[in-house]
């Protein structure tokens, strides 16, 4: 089995430490970024778990995203049938791995407000596996099972958090998905070992807003698979440590558009107010947006509990913003 | 006047040195990154300037880009009125600033060749004018003329290579932008002074092709000007020293879209194959593509001389990969 690391603030610290149970085990050594962890703090990490004496109560420390920015945040688009077919897509694996990403500086805290200027109309939730790249990649790897471990170094809870009626008439995903705390990232990074890869595919995903669940499925259902996927990436692009990958998510989330709505939102003529009204107009009593002081709730963990990612709690705020975006 | 810094392999060791006239002074000192030049090497630069002895000449080096990976390279799309009516686009500035990333491995030198995969069809070229970002911004900040100095460290030619069969038949543009040695950079990072600013509006960008001039604009028509670009951007995401963004592309690229074609392009439920034959159909024979061994040259200088960025050349070159992109 893998441990589950944590990074948390310490009376303005920052600190790094290993969860068993429910305490925590802080890890000695300074960590500035998640790279360097990975490459100095994992075995300082094992030591202290065989230790384990002196813990806090997880519940009663500040945690903190275990990825550092900045870092490389890649995503997977539409990569699960249910959530492809909400968002006017046909529901089969397309014919292409769907890939944008989204700032660095969007990464925040798994129990940090989101935080949306106050312009957004459209507020969506979308919870995703996210895989830690453990090392530096950077000519075309072929991935299985068997040797996954060596280029993941683990597995963490993320929020892809999108302004749809950004997203949706400006065309190019980045800007509605990368502001500051649209991407709350943990709170366990969990360390995977070689027999752990199994797991991948097995891990249940549930998201819910006040308490009602809206996404709930398996990676198992994922259209591109991580293995396949890491090839692709790396046959065009490079990695580096601490990078994230964001696989995509499920079914469930508040954006419900018909082929029709695309392809109209997509005219490239069409004019932006004539497209943000349509959208407010199909979007918005759908009751399903997220709107001020919401509490969204996503956990990710194995259905024989042997990994369990945590519990990630972030509150929506609004703040007013002169609308330049 | 500002100064012109060049990075440069010798000997297999990577070295910085400061232009003046056709010959490069070799700055003492190990800068590993362009952040950690920015930090630690242009003082130590301005030294080698005025004692300016021992000159190697610029044509017998090995330039390298002087813009480091891994760095955010953040893109503006469709920001020349002509470059908007050629992808099928209304001309005028449009409501919004549309903002993309290309991967930081995608950065090569500016003599490297353009390596593309052979499954590419339509492959284009975009010169632009890049902006190096001086210092660490988190928050939204107010650029004008008089503090564009504080924030920008300085000006370098980029050419954001596109295969548009990917990019256009896959909506999201990341993935056709970001191959390796799509977006060479460089070779002169021009290093501003504040009395530099009022050439950010007056620098002449050629691109030609074999020969042939195929883009030549001015930075005054940018439709978002750099200044209010960088408010909006820092106004959600943050930027780090070192980091890149491309101000946009002016017309004459190779791509040759009407409105038609944009939309049929992106209906969300056609079928890829029918979409990449149409593109092909209707691009391939404007005899514009770019070809194996075609020579993409780019400079970028202000019409008194005073800024030369340099000459920038690319042979292109395929290579036969499996397609799995």
């Amino acid at each position: 089995m893998g441990i589950s690391i944590v990074r948390y603030s310490d009376k303005g610290n920052t600190k790094w430490g290993v969860v068993k149970g429910e305490q925590v085990y802080p890890i000695p050594g300074h960590y500035r970024t998640l790279a360097t962890f990975l490459e100095e703090g994992v075995q300082e990490a094992k030591n202290t778990l065989s230790r384990s004496n002196n813990g806090i109560a997880l519940s009663a420390i500040q945690l903190l995203s275990p990825v550092t920015s900045p870092a490389q945040v890649v995503c997977q688009g539409a990569n699960y049938s249910a959530h492809r077919q909400e968002a006017g897509l046909q529901g089969e694996r397309p014919p292409f791995n769907l890939i944008f990403t989204k700032a660095p500086s969007s990464i925040s805290g798994p129990n940090d407000d989101i935080l949306s200027p106050s312009h957004v109309n459209l507020l969506d939730y979308e919870i995703e596996l996210g895989l830690v790249i453990k090392k530096e990649i950077t000519e075309e790897v072929n991935v299985d099972k068997d040797n996954f471990h060596e280029y993941v170094a683990g597995f963490v809870i993320a929020n892809d958090v999108s302004a749809r009626d950004v997203q949706f008439t400006e065309g190019q995903w980045y800007k509605a998905k990368s502001y500051r705390s649209f991407c709350p990232v943990g709170p366990i990074l969990y360390l995977i070992e070689p027999e752990d890869t199994s797991y991948l595919h097995n891990l249940e995903l549930t998201l819910t807003v006040n308490g009602e669940v809206r996404q709930s499925a398996s990676t198992q259902q994922l259209l591109y698979k991580p293995e396949e996927s890491l090839k692709e990436l790396s046959g065009f692009m490079s990695f580096y440590p601490g990078d994230l990958l964001l696989t995509g998510t499920p079914g469930g989330v508040a954006l419900k558009l018909t082929s029709e709505d695309f392809d109209q939102l997509s005219n490239p003529v069409a004019k932006l107010d004539d497209k943000i009204a349509r959208l407010n107009e199909g979007q918005r009593e759908n009751g399903h947006y997220l709107t001020e002081g919401d509490v969204v709730r996503c956990e990710i963990k194995s259905l024989d509990g042997e990994i369990n990612l945590g519990v990630q709690e972030n509150k929506v705020k609004f703040y007013l913003k002169t609308k330049t975006q």
